[in-house]
C-alpha cells in the first residue's frame, strides 16, 4: 500500500498568489471596465536584451546541424558559462572561484528547494519573517517541522523577524541553529545588509559550524556603493556559505529559466560519525544523479549576458526597473506613506496607512486604485501591516498606479 | 553544526559513465591514431527537426518583444502543450486525459527522481535489475535503504531480475511492495512488454494499493503493432500508475530538456491515518513549490513536435536510429552473438561471447574494435555477462563499428 508523504498535509492550503488571483478575478468580473495594474508578483515585463536574443538564435541554429549539435551537456553546466560568470560577476568583487564551484541550474527556486537534499533532517533551520515562502514550505515538505501554530509558524523552525524596528536586519538567534537562510537584497522587503552586518552572520556560522544559504537573486539591482553583492565578499564566507544567483531578474529570464549555485570547495558539513565532509562533492552527486543540466540554448543565452553588449543592455533594463522603483517610492512618500526598499532592490515595502492590515490594504488598493500588490502578511506573520509593490511593470503603468495612489492617499 | 545527509555516503563512488570515460581516455592516450566509435551512452546525434527549429526561433523572437514576452508560466506547463500531447500522443491510443493530469518538466531524469518527494519513506520499492541507475540511487539518497551488499544490492529495495531466462519480464515480487518501477521499452535491455504482461502488474498494483512508476521514455521507438505505448492502455491503470515521458529521445531534446509526468486524477495514496489522498494534488503542490516551469521557448519547440511537419520529421529521425539498431542487431547475429532488443527500442542488449564478464568485453571491444559500449553489470548485478550498444550514432560510424565487430568475432 503506497503511503504519501504526510508532511505535505501540514502546509497551509492557500498559497499567496492563487489567493491574490482569486480576488483580482472577482474584482474584474464585477468591474469589467476597470484597468487593473499589476504590481504584485515579481515577474519581469521587458523583452530580453538584443545580444541575448542573438546568442539564443545562434544556439538554436547549432541544434539544427550535425556538426554543432549539443546533446547531454555536463549536469553542472558548461564551463564556458561558469567561467564567464566567475570573470564578470565574481572577480570584480575580489572573489576567486573555480568552475568546479559553480553549478548552473534551471532556476533559483529549484536550487533553494533542492539544496535541502544534501543535509540531514535534524538540522535546525533559521529563516526570516517575512520571507520568500519557498524557504519555509520546502522545510515543511521534507519533514523538518511539526504543525503550524495559529500564526503560521511551524514548530521546529527558528523564525527571525525582519521589521522596521530592527532595520530589517534580524538579531542572531538565541537558539543554536545549523542552517541560516539570508536573502539580500531582500525579498520581500527590498532592504539590504552592509558588509558589517553580513560579517556578524559569517562569524556566527563559522563559530557554530553552521551553513548560510545566501540568496543573492537581486544583487544586480544594488545601486549603493559598498553594499555587498556576494556573501563571499565577507572574509571566511567560503567556509560557511552557499550562494544562490539567478538570471530571472538580472536578465529577464523568468520564462527562460537559468540560475546557479556556488558551493565553495572549502565548505564542509558534518557526518553522523562526526567527520567533516566536502559539501561541493555531495552537491555534485545530487546534481549528477537528479538533474540533467540546464537547456543548452538557455546556457548560451545566459553567457551572452556577459558579453560587452549584453552586459550594457541588461544593465539598461535594470536601470529602467530601478527608475520605476524610484517613481513608486517617491510617489508613496509624497502621499505620506512610510516605505522601505526600492533603492537597491526592485521591491518597495510599505507600511500600510491608518493601521490597516495587509489584506485590508490589498482590497482597498484594488477597489479604489485598481492596483494589485502583495500583502506583506502573505510572506509571514511579521509582514502583517506591510505591503509589497514590485517595480517590474511598464513605465506608463507604474506612473498611472502611483498617480492613482497619490489621488487616494495624498492629502 | 550543519550535518550532512549521510545516506549519500552509502552510494557507490564510481558511477558507470565516468568509469567508461576514464578507460576510453586511457585508451585514446595510448592509441592516438585509433578512430574510436562511441555506442555507449544513450545520447542522440541527429539535428532537431526543421519544424522544431522554426518554432524555437519564433519563441525566441517572442521574448524579444514586449507584446509577446513570456515571463513566469504555469509551473506545470502551458496548456497548449499539454493539450497537444493529449490529442496526438494519448487519444490515438484510446487514452483520455485532461491537461490537469499532465505536468511538463525539464526532463524525465528529474521527474523520476523528484516523484519520490511525495511518498512516505517507509514504502517498499521494487526496481528492475539491470536498471536505469537513477531509480536505485535516488532511493538510496532519500534514505529508503540500508547499505549495499557486496553484489551492489541495497538492503530494503526489492530487486526484480530481468534476464533472458525470464524473457526480460520479471516475476511479481514475493514480498509485498508499495511502489514498482517499470520501464518499457526497457533501458538497458531494449525489450518490451505486451499488454497481457503489463496487465499482470496493473492487477497486482490495484490489488495491493501499490503505485507503478511507468517510464515510457522510449515509447516512440516501438515498431511492433500491439505493443503498448502507455500504461494507460491497460484497464485500471489510471488508478495505480504514474507515467513518465520524455522529449529527449523522441525528438532529440537531450540538450534541450523537456519531459512530462502524467498523474491521473483517480490516483490515490494512503495517509498515515489510513485515508486516501489525491496524488495529483500532492504532485501539483510539489511542482508549484519546488519548480518554476520548463523554459518557454523549449515548450514551444516541444509543441512543434506535434505539428504535421514536425511529427513526420521526428518520425524520420527515429526511423534513422531504428535502421541503425537493425544494422547492429543483424550484424551481431551474423557474428554469432546472442542479442536482444533493437526492434522496439534504440538499445541492443547482447550476451557477451565466450563467458566474458561485462567489463572484460568492454575492454576487448575497445582494444580490438575501438568501439565503446556500456557494460551490462553497470546497470545492476543481473546485467553481468551482458552489454549494451546504443543505436543513436551516425550511420557510417554504426556500419564501421559493426564491420569491425564482425571481423573480430564473425568466424
Amino acid at each position: 500500500m503506497a503511503r504519501i508523504n504526510d508532511h505535505y498535509l501540514k502546509l497551509k492550503a492557500g498559497y499567496l498568489f492563487p489567493e491574490i488571483g482569486r480576488r483580482v478575478t472577482e474584482f474584474t468580473k464585477a468591474n469589467p471596465q476597470a484597468k487593473v495594474i499589476r504590481l504584485g508578483i515579481g515577474d519581469v515585463t521587458r523583452p530580453l536584451a538584443p545580444a541575448v536574443i542573438q546568442a539564443f538564435h545562434q544556439a538554436i541554429d547549432d541544434l539544427g546541424t550535425t556538426e554543432n549539435f549539443a546533446g547531454y551537456g555536463p549536469e553542472q553546466g558548461y564551463e564556458w558559462l561558469s567561467q564567464v560568470i566567475i570573470d564578470k560577476s565574481y572577480k570584480p568583487l575580489g572573489v576567486e572561484l573555480t568552475t568546479n564551484e559553480i553549478f548552473i541550474s534551471d532556476g533559483s527556486k529549484c536550487d533553494c528547494a533542492n539544496i535541502l537534499d544534501i543535509f540531514a533532517l535534524d538540522n535546525v533551520v533559521a529563516i526570516g519573517d517575512p520571507v520568500y515562502p519557498v524557504y519555509n514550505d520546502t522545510n515543511v515538505m521534507v519533514g523538518r517541522t511539526g504543525e503550524a501554530d495559529e500564526k503560521g509558524y511551524y514548530k521546529g523552525i527558528v523564525y527571525m523577524p525582519f521589521t522596521a524596528d530592527n532595520n530589517f536586519i534580524p538579531d542572531l538567534p538565541k537558539e543554536e541553529v545549523d542552517i541560516i537562510y539570508l536573502c539580500y537584497p531582500n525579498n520581500p522587503t527590498g532592504t539590504v545588509a552592509s558588509k558589517e552586518e553580513l560579517k556578524k552572520w559569517v562569524d556566527y556560522a563559522r563559530a557554530n559550524d553552521a551553513v548560510i544559504f545566501f540568496d543573492a537573486a537581486y544583487e544586480a539591482f544594488i545601486t549603493t556603493p559598498g553594499i555587498p553583492h556576494s556573501i563571499y565578499e565577507i572574509e571566511g564566507a567560503k567556509e560557511c556559505a552557499i550562494e544562490f544567483r539567478s538570471f530571472s531578474k538580472t536578465a529577464g529570464f523568468t520564462g527562460v529559466r537559468c540560475g546557479l549555485v556556488v558551493v565553495p570547495e572549502q565548505l564542509t558539513g558534518t557526518t553522523a560519525s562526526g567527520e567533516k565532509y566536502n559539501l561541493n562533492r555531495l552537491w555534485k552527486r545530487r546534481v549528477t544523479t537528479k538533474f540533467n543540466g540546464a537547456s543548452y540554448p538557455v546556457q548560451r543565452a545566459a553567457a551572452a549576458v556577459y558579453s560587452d553588449e549584453g552586459w550594457q543592455q541588461t544593465r539598461d533594463i535594470i536601470a529602467y526597473y530601478m527608475k520605476n522603483a524610484r517613481i513608486i517610492r517617491e510617489g508613496l512618500q509624497a502621499a505620506g506613506v512610510e516605505c522601505y526598499g526600492g533603492v537597491d532592490a526592485p521591491y518597495i515595502w510599505l507600511k500600510t496607512p491608518k493601521g490597516m492590515n495587509s489584506w485590508e490594504f490589498f482590497d482597498k488598493l484594488l477597489n479604489e486604485c485598481h492596483v494589485v500588490g502583495t500583502p506583506g502578511s502573505g510572506f509571514g506573520p511579521s509582514g502583517e501591516g506591510y505591503f509589497r509593490l514590485s517595480a517590474f511593470g511598464e513605465r506608463s503603468n507604474v506612473e498611472t498606479a502611483v498617480q492613482r495612489i497619490r489621488n487616494t492617499w495624498g492629502k
